[in-house]
């Protein structure tokens, strides 16, 4: 069985590397992949039970999470899902002398009913 | 005297199109210019004694927005201004046929002290 087997639909994005932390549960992190590919995954996540989510996204991709907040939020929940807090913020990424600034949003959405 | 001349530093982003309301006080809307053109109009809105601001984009000018914030929040006032409200939202944009969707951020922010 190959680890992409293994993984389960929150792990989008999966390709881990020395700078990033695992992934917590009940979060989506979004990179290049198209919109649709974390739309399903959301959509994944609440028909399994689960209320709350929180979608994470750095440097261009933010953007791309925005979009697929949006997308889910109208096109697929219809006000059945609402952002409950966002937060922004900035992150180190790199090692010894290449280290830079990249900047970082995290939407908590809610799924209502 | 062109109308050039006489915008306020707010009006960062000056192309208007029929489709874009006139920006509101108090706002900045962030496009594809560089991040420190617009850092530097954030710095000029808070030296003139105001203590709020609210940064607007939309599209893909939506990471660059939180690129200007992060940036002026970390480098220029070091923790003298925060981030009070965010809200995403979605926005019809062109006419007749050619309606498209683009998501939109709006990041306020005050000046502490």
């Amino acid at each position: 069985m190959t680890e992409n087997a293994e993984s389960s639909e929150k792990e989008v994005e999966a390709r881990p590397s020395p700078a990033r932390a695992p992934i917590p549960p009940d979060t989506i992190l979004i990179g290049s992949k198209p919109i649709m590919a974390y739309a399903t995954a959301i959509m994944m996540h609440f028909s399994g039970g689960k209320k709350i989510l929180t979608i994470k996204a750095r440097g261009r991709a933010i953007s791309t999470a925005v979009d697929v907040v949006e997308v889910v939020r109208r096109r697929f929940f219809e006000g059945k899902m609402k952002v409950i807090d966002i937060a922004i913020g900035t992150q180190a990424i790199g090692e010894g002398g290449d280290v830079r600034n990249v900047s970082t949003i995290e939407i908590k959405v809610e799924k209502t009913e």
